[in-house]
């Protein structure tokens, strides 16, 4: 099987894996695929011990890495210590929040620190420099243009730089910045997304950066937990995939067991595009702590990145912990990332097995297409 | 070229083109596909007149009739008149709309009339019973579960009954109903539509109807303007595509000249899926008059279907008027219902033209697909 980026990944199979786990990136990349960490969360040197075991896992089969780096954020470019962030949260928001977990019997009176945002952006750099030193492939930046720095260090090192859009008009300003590869991902994606559909959003993103004569390869993203869905997206102009969701359910990933059973239990319909946890929108579970916040009906208007992360993520911590040891309460609230496809991914597989599935689903949609030829 | 649903209908292509005009209707049939005429907005004397000139057009042709027939719709069931639902409507209503029409310099002394909603579904029966004395080869229905008396015709004039549904929920209690053909219409459809993407809806429907043992063909629909997205629906398990939109734009549609500008212009994301038009959700060109209503921030929350429509319609079709002789606030405020896939509308075409370059570019694209499989 190919397509125009195989040869150039070294991958017999254009499906691109991101996953905050490293196991799912080395047994994905060792089926075939292309693997790809979530390196937003850790410390330079735990991103180093974790690259060091992928590196020994996929001996040379390539992999990449995924750092977050918000192009916008509230206090960018002041240079603003945690604490001046701190002050810019309005004072009866921790008041509204404690609310909100008081109605669901949970203890208020322990509250959880505000959270340096990993989405502030500052510790980029670092992650980057860290993720120069390993074998990987591609780095990317699921979040608005890349920084300067990732541009100008895939420049230097030859290694292609990717950047995920919600829109054809940052497609454009991605390519123009000299980005390699394009992640375009519909409004059914998991995590931060825009309001276009993968459906529309590929042929449209293609559309505009052929016009504008800097045709770089573009993968479809959203909703892809079937190789039917790559399948589509092939026969739509994309390169290949790239995947998120569907690997939270697979053995290796590190998806808590109450987690696990809240996706394997939804359908498409139980998500909810919301700017409650981060600041932007994004889509996860529909949950108690979601329903909060606008646009649902009556909900709170949350505060922009990082603002609403720092408050928000410590506390959402807290809930999962308390979720996964039995709590109705903190159950009815907590929520996880995933698209619309979680309404596909109805049975705990290991990676693997989700690669192979992948393409033969792929073989039999493309066997569909070619016999409806026929006369 | 050939699905398992060409032979049914008797078509060469499996494009299904809904349209309010006639025109559109006939030439997409005599093009190869299959036209079906949405015929809610008529008088049963009306319909009868447009489906004779489409007969005297398609010299036994196939095509088809859709009537919205709501499922659900306040004072179902309670035999009210005009005058009992109109009283429904909240006193400070119409003042609230009068407020946004005077902010747009819109004389508000002469304020439009309620109108009766054609959606309340009162007029349905004698809508389709006219349809049944014409060779139509499909009757269908928008909103919800098809009513008694088309499933039950369907049966005994053997003619196949098709539902749009935005859920596979919807889906099985449809099929379960009796339908012949499932529709099934991601959020970026214009109109009334639920939540699911298209790319994410069509493998899941195919799945539930198949669990249950009943797979009736579905067709995709939502955001599909191109033959390639045509491909990729195919390749997803759909028996074909059906189409709004696209049609819109099309020489022989009668959509008004500024508003087909406002269609060129837009990109997929210039719609939004707003409930201030009909008291549903239905997606259409984000316009002040989309701002007005939540779930857009600060926005009112609009009425139930059909107290919103009855007081919506004549306002929007007054402000459509204004907006056509170059009135500034109401070209603001003018909205249409339009799916995402207007970002790739961006020409007027003759409908004859738009159905062969669907058949052309389905086939660039299943040709892609299948180069793809090449080592």
């Amino acid at each position: 099987m190919k397509t125009e980026i195989c040869d150039q990944f070294g991958i017999d199979f254009p499906l691109f894996a991101f996953s905050h786990c490293r196991d799912v990136v080395a047994a994905v990349t060792n089926a075939g695929g292309f693997g790809v960490l979530g390196g937003t969360a850790y410390t330079p040197d735990q991103l180093d011990q974790e690259l060091t075991w992928i590196d020994e896992q996929v001996k040379g089969k390539p992999y990449g890495v995924d750092i977050i780096v918000p192009a916008k954020f509230e206090g960018k470019g002041e240079n603003l210590s945690f604490g001046q962030l701190a002050e810019r949260i309005p004072e009866d928001f921790r008041g509204f929040i404690n609310d909100l977990l008081a109605a669901h019997d949970i203890d208020v009176s322990d509250q959880p620190r505000m959270a340096a945002s990993s989405l502030s952006g500052d510790t980029g750099a670092s992650l980057l420099e860290v993720s120069l030193s390993h074998p990987i492939k591609l780095m990317a930046n699921a979040l608005g243009v890349p920084p300067d720095y990732m541009i100008e260090a895939g420049k230097q090192t030859g290694i292609p730089v990717a950047a995920l859009v919600g829109a054809k008009e940052h497609a454009i300003k991605q390519v123009n910045a000299g980005v390699d590869l394009i992640v375009a991902q519909g409004t059914e994606a998991g995590g931060h997304c825009g309001e276009v559909t993968t459906l529309v959003l590929i042929p449209e993103v293609i559309e505009a950066i052929e016009a504008i004569g800097k045709p770089v390869p573009v993968l479809a993203a959203g909703g892809i937990v079937t190789g039917r869905q790559m399948a589509a997206s092939v026969a739509l102009g994309a390169a290949g995939a790239w995947t998120g969701s569907v690997w939270l359910t697979t053995e290796e990933a590190e998806t808590a067991p109450y987690t696990v059973q809240k996706f394997l239990a939804a359908t498409s319909r139980d998500t909810v595009r919301s700017a409650g946890r981060t600041g932007k929108p994004s889509r996860q579970l529909v949950s108690d702590w979601t329903d909060a916040w606008a646009p649902h009906e009556g909900g709170r208007q949350p505060l922009p990145l990082p603002l609403q992360n720092m408050i928000a993520e410590p506390v959402l911590r807290r809930i999962d912990k308390l979720a996964e040891g039995g709590h109705p309460g903190a159950q009815a609230l907590a929520t996880y990332f995933v698209g619309q496809g979680v309404g596909l991914m109805n049975k705990v597989k290991p990676a693997r097995e989700v690669v192979l599935e992948f393409i033969e689903d792929y073989l039999a949609a493309a066997e569909r297409l070619s016999r409806s030829l026929d006369d």
